[in-house]
C-alpha cells in the first residue's frame, strides 16, 4: 500500500478498507507514513468526512497502536466516564465514588486541563500528597480493594492518539467529528472498562459550541463504542455557564467534598444522580434517584471518596480540617442591576479563572491550586443591584483584577424573565 | 503569524492576504514552517480553491523564493515557451530555433521527461556532447550571440517550488489548478523572458485529461502572467494521440531535424508555424504562416538549431550525418483490419516507450537515447489489414514486444469513419 493512495481515495470521498485503515495507523506509528501525509489525510478528512465503518476502524487500529489495559481481573461490570471538557466541571470527582458506593467497580484514566477547561487530575492534585501516576497492577489493586481509582493514563496507551493529536493541533484539523470521536473512544477502550458513560458538554464553554455538532459527536461514539462491543451511552449536558458553583482546583474539590456531604445545590446533586443511575444502570444495577441520592446524604459517596484519596497518598486530613486555602488577593463583583440573571457565560468565566492562576494557557504553565472562581448567582436566580455575582481569588500582585473581571461581567446578562436551564439536554443511547 | 491560522483561514474558504501567503511561503522556503502544514494546507486549497489574486501573490512570493534570472541585457523582447507535457512533444525542438530564426531570442529553460511524457532536456542530451547546464552568464552570452539557449534550471530558481512540489507529489496534492499554474508561472517569471506562451495539452497522454480542466489551467495563467505584466498566450492542444510520428529521445530528433529542413508532415509544420506566429506576436513581430514556413524550408529554423547545438557542445556533424542510431531489436506491428484510423492513445503509446526504455518509470531510471516508437498511422489516416502501424526499437534482449505492445494495439481503434482531429483546439488570450 501507498500512503498517497490512500490520502488520494478519501479526497475523492471514497470510504478506506479496514486494511487500508489498520495500516495506515501501523505505518503513521512506526513513523514510516510521515507527519506531512497524515496531516493531508486529515484535512481531506475534514472535507469529506468518514463512515461509521471507517471510524471504528481507526478507532480500533489506534487501540492496537498501544499498550491496553486488562480489567478482566476485577469482578462484576467496570464503568468509565468521560466528558468533552468544560468549566467548573467536577463531575467525575462527586460521580466516580457515588457509583463506586453501589459495589460497581470505577477504573478511570483523567486528564488535565487547557485553556479555560479544567481537568480531574489537576483538581484530584490539589490534596495534599495526592499521586495520580499509577502502574497497571497498582491501579487493578486499587480499583479491587477500594472499588475505584482515578488516574493518568499511561504514556504508552493509544501511541498513534498521541501524535495524531498533536499534529492535528497544528495543521487546523482538530475540530472533525470523527476524529474526535476515535481519539475518546480509543483511550476509552484502550483504558479497558466495559460500559463507559460519555457526557458531551455544549455551549460556550465547551469544545462543542452547538447542540448539532454535539448530537452528531454523541451519536458517533454511541454508535462506535457499541460496535466495538463496549456498552456506551451519551448525555449532552448544558455548558452555556459553569458547572456548579466554583471554578479553580481546591475550590472545586472542596465543592464536590461538600456535594458528597450531601451538602451544595439540590440541582448539581440531583444532576450527578441521573448520571449516575445511567451509569449504573451500564452495569445492570437499577437504583432509583432517591437510592442514590441516599448514598450523598448518609455518607457512603464520601467514604468511597475517601478510600480513593487515602489509597492513591493524599491527605484526607488535612482536606476535612481546611478544604479551602485563602488567597493573598480577592475581590467580590456585584451586579449593576436588579433582575433575574439570564446569561453567565461560561468561556469568559473559566478564561478569567484560568488568568487568575487556575489554568493554564499552554501546557508548560504552573497552576495556582487556590486561585479561582466562587459563583454566586446562576442562571434562573434572582439578583439585586449591588448584590455579589462572583468572587475571584488570586496570588498574582500585578493582576488587575477590575480590568480583567470587566468580560465575564459584560456577559452575564441580567433581565426581567426568569429563564431556566437544564443540566441534561438529550441522552443518546 | 501562525500557520495554523493561514491553514484554518483557508480550510473555512476563506482568501488569505498578499502577506499571509508571502509569509508563508518565505517561511515553508526557511524551514521554520514545516511539510505537514504545508501539505495540510495544499488539501484545504484542492477543496477551497484559489482566487486570482491569491495565485498572483502566491506565484510571486515562490518567485522570491529563489534566484531570478536578469535578462534585460538581451537587445528586444525575450520570448519563453512552456508545455504542460506530452507524447512525442518534440515542439521546442523545432520552435525556438524557428522563433529565432526571425531575431526575436528565445530563452528558455526546460525539464526532463517522467512516466510517460517525454522531457525537451533528454531529448537534447542524445545529442553527443550537447550540455544542458550553463551558469546565467553563458545563458546569457548564448541567447545574445546565438538567439537561442534551451538549458536545465537551475536548482537556485523558485526554491520554494522545488520542496512544494516534491511534497504535493506525495500528498496527493498535485492536480490542483492554482498550485499547477503557480508552479509553472513562477519558474517562467524568474527564468526572465518578457513574454510567454503557454501550450496546454489535453487528452490521454496530458496531465490535463479534459477540455474544461485545460482552460481553467490555462486562462489562470494567463490572467496571473498579465497580471504580474508578462504578455502571456495560451494555447490548448490536442495530446490525445502522441505528438508527429515518433517517440522516443533520438527518433524525435531526427524528426525535429526533418521538419527543419522542410521535410516531415505538413500537420506538424503548420502546427509548428502556428505556435511561431503567436509567440512572435508577442514580441510584436508580426509574420504570415507562409513566411513562417519558409524558414523552414529555406534552412534558416535549421540554421538557428546548428547554432545552438554547437554552442552548447553538441556534434551536428555526427547528428547530421545519422540521425537515427539502430538498436539491437525492432518490431513492426501491422493492422488486423481495414479502415481509418480513429484513436490512437497517446497514454498507451507513451508508456509503451517508456517501458522500451525511452523515459523513466522513476526519476533515477537510465534512458535508452535510442529507444521508442516509429508511427505510420495517426487518426483521419486509412489503413489497410496488415499495414503497419508503428515500429517499436529497443535493446533489451528480455522485452517481451508482443506483450508489452497489445495494450497500445488495444487502443488504437479502426474503423469506417474518417475522422480528423485539430492540433490547437483553442486560444486562450
Amino acid at each position: 500500500m501507498r500512503m498517497v493512495d490512500i490520502i488520494q481515495k478519501k479526497r475523492e470521498g471514497q470510504a478506506l478498507s479496514t486494511q487500508e485503515i489498520s495500516w495506515m495507523i501501523d505505518s503513521y506509528t512506526s513513523g514510516a507514513v510521515p507527519d506531512y501525509q497524515m496531516s493531508a489525510w486529515a484535512m481531506a478528512v475534514y472535507f469529506r468526512g468518514m463512515t461509521t465503518a471507517e471510524t471504528a476502524d481507526l478507532t480500533m487500529a489506534m487501540v492496537a497502536s498501544g499498550q491496553t489495559i486488562d480489567l478482566t481481573t476485577i469482578p462484576g461490570v467496570k464503568v468509565d466516564k468521560h466528558s468533552t471538557g468544560g468549566v467548573g466541571d467536577k463531575v467525575t470527582l462527586i460521580l466516580a465514588p457515588l457509583v463506586a458506593s453501589f459495589g460497581v467497580p470505577v477504573a478511570k484514566m483523567s486528564g488535565r486541563g487547557l485553556g479555560h477547561t479544567g481537568g480531574t487530575l489537576d483538581k484530584l492534585e490539589s490534596i495534599h500528597g495526592f499521586e495520580i501516576e499509577q502502574s497497571e497492577a497498582e491501579f487493578i489493586k486499587q480499583v479491587t480493594e477500594a472499588g475505584l481509582a482515578v488516574i493518568g493514563q499511561s504514556d504508552d496507551l493509544v501511541k498513534a492518539d498521541k501524535l495524531l493529536y498533536a499534529l492535528r493541533d497544528v495543521t487546523a484539523t482538530v475540530d472533525i467529528i470523527p476524529l474526535i470521536a476515535s481519539s475518546i473512544m480509543s483511550k476509552k477502550i484502550a483504558a479497558g472498562s466495559d460500559a463507559i458513560l460519555l457526557d458531551v458538554t455544549v455551549g460556550s464553554g465547551a469544545f462543542m459550541k452547538n447542540i448539532d455538532d454535539a448530537r452528531l459527536l454523541a451519536r458517533t461514539m454511541v454508535d462506535l463504542g457499541n460496535a466495538v462491543g463496549r456498552k456506551t451511552i451519551a448525555v449532552i449536558t448544558d455548558m452555556s455557564q459553569p458547572l456548579g458553583a466554583t471554578i479553580g482546583n481546591r475550590l472545586e474539590i472542596a465543592e464536590s467534598l461538600a456535594v458528597l456531604k450531601g451538602e451544595g445545590s439540590s440541582e448539581l446533586q440531583y444532576f450527578i444522580a441521573e448520571l449516575a443511575q445511567l451509569m449504573l444502570g451500564l452495569a445492570d444495577v437499577d437504583k432509583s434517584l432517591d437510592e442514590i441520592l441516599t448514598h450523598l446524604s448518609n455518607g457512603a459517596a464520601l467514604d468511597k471518596f475517601k478510600a480513593m484519596v487515602t489509597a492513591q497518598g493524599g491527605d484526607m486530613a488535612e482536606l476535612l480540617a481546611s478544604p479551602v486555602h485563602k488567597t493573598q488577593f480577592s475581590k467580590v463583583v456585584r451586579s449593576q442591576k436588579s433582575g433575574f440573571v439570564t446569561s453567565f457565560d461560561a468561556l469568559s468565566a473559566g478564561l478569567l479563572a484560568m488568568r487568575a492562576g487556575a489554568g493554564r494557557a499552554v501546557k508548560s504553565d504552573l497552576l495556582d491550586m487556590d486561585a479561582g472562581i466562587k459563583i454566586f448567582k446562576k442562571i434562573g436566580d434572582a439578583v439585586q443591584e449591588d448584590e455579589p455575582l462572583f468572587e475571584i481569588f488570586y496570588n498574582k500582585p500585578d493582576f488587575d483584577v477590575d480590568k480583567e473581571s470587566q468580560d465575564l461581567l459584560d456577559k452575564i446578562s441580567i433581565s426581567d424573565e426568569k429563564i431556566k436551564i437544564k443540566e441534561i439536554l438529550e441522552i443518546i443511547k
